[in-house]
């Protein structure tokens, strides 16, 4: 099922993605006290192409990851870690779908990273791998902006990351997916820059949820950020960037001054 | 004023803090459509003592600076930074007054770092430092506490300092208060170890709130964590810990496996 937020007519709904670009709401997904699928008289649809799109979740925390793909790792000639590398964004980077990403002042080589987005369903602390897949929610796909210049000059790579509009995130969640193994792959301007497979991460998703719950409590919403594989490189004002994960969709984003 | 939140009867509760060690409760603090001032009747006092202290904001984000003492530069033979160094405690870490700071087993140095804590009243975006003071609610006391092994071992700062209970924060937000030139201590089992004045900031409050608001849109009750001075060191299983700001309070913590 793909789940997404949106706004139509100014107010902001949550619906599901159907056959043919439609977006289906059913009333019961806002209003708590009522099954999904206990009133179909009561569903409206709306076509995909007009509706604004809003982030499919409004995370606490964004934990990202590090050089987390073999073949990325392989481009930049370094060793694999033996410990996933975490950093965080703060949740005002944030935007969704056809927003657009602000290029600073203070940077001059804003970079695109393409990564798949997994996002928690239930509060989980220190939770193994083999039940990582429970406290799940779904996939999204996720675009780690990265201010290139400043992280090399920062050390630490906070600043580097954090400003306004750097996590575009959406289309929607996909709450039926394997991660394990599908296409990940960038565009700019509709050339192929990024093309690789989660299969070639060094930390799959469960390893990272069980280490990340072993120290910091994950929430309902919050999103983890699994790496970036090889091909990253500079965005321009004017730019559009896709980002697609197979079994998922592709969350496009234009960069604006 | 000195606002506090806390628990009272599994109730939780807003409160000022008055002479003789009480908290009043203004009841229209709790209904935002009433004046605090307009019906004395409704007010109820509670002794301090018999309060449990919540953390005094559920900040968004805590947005930290490193290295922004003068005399803890020196102290570590380190050039002054020409701009602040900043990185993310994610809101996780947020423990209140007299609440226990858990030692991870993932570390074997855990580092007290006291700080004066500025919270935020108002969003704040590309704020200039002859404004920043309209933006800001107010101050607290927060413990930056940090697993040191890890930091070193990692690089990036984010694992070290991002362990749940690893920013304990209150007891209250004073209001009315002048952060430029304020005392600030830490004793560990009742000795001395830090003591200093927010005067020996490199970067004051106010050209934090213009540098990071530059950056990332502060909203209200993110707490901007300042940096600390020299002295920092590791605390043990069983330890009490108190940082003082003068102007504001202490903030009590103890260390539990």
């Amino acid at each position: 099922m793909k789940l997404l937020r949106f706004k139509k007519d100014a107010v902001e709904k949550t619906g599901v993605v159907i056959n043919g670009g439609l977006v289906e709401i059913y009333h019961s997904l806002l209003e708590a006290s009522r099954s999904p699928f206990d009133d179909l008289e009561r569903k409206e649809f709306y076509p995909l192409d007009e509706v604004n799109f809003l982030p499919p979740v409004e995370p606490g925390k964004v934990v990202c990851v590090g050089l987390n793909y073999r073949d990325h790792a392989e481009e930049l000639n370094m060793e694999l870690p033996e410990e996933p590398i975490l950093f965080l964004k703060p949740n005002t980077t944030v935007i969704g779908h056809e927003d657009s990403i602000i290029y600073p002042l203070q940077s001059h080589q804003v970079d695109y990273e393409a990564e798949l987005a997994t996002v928690m369903g239930k509060e989980a602390r220190f939770v193994n791998k083999e039940d990582a897949m429970n406290y799940v929610a779904g996939y999204t796909v996720l675009n780690d902006v990265t201010a290139r210049d400043l992280q090399q000059k920062d050390g630490q790579w906070t600043r580097a990351k954090s400003f306004d509009t750097f996590c575009p995130l959406g289309p929607w969640i996909e709450t039926d997916m394997d991660p394990s193994n599908q296409n990940i792959s960038l565009k700019l301007n509709g050339d192929v820059k990024q093309d690789s497979t989660t299969g070639n991460m060094i930390f799959p998703v469960e390893e990272l949820v069980e280490y990340i719950s072993h120290i910091m409590t994950l929430n309902p919403g919050d999103v983890i950020a699994t790496g970036t594989p090889p091909g990253v490189g500079a965005m321009q004002v004017g730019d559009v960037v896709e980002v697609t994960v197979e079994g998922v969709g592709t969350l496009i984003n234009r960069v604006k001054p």
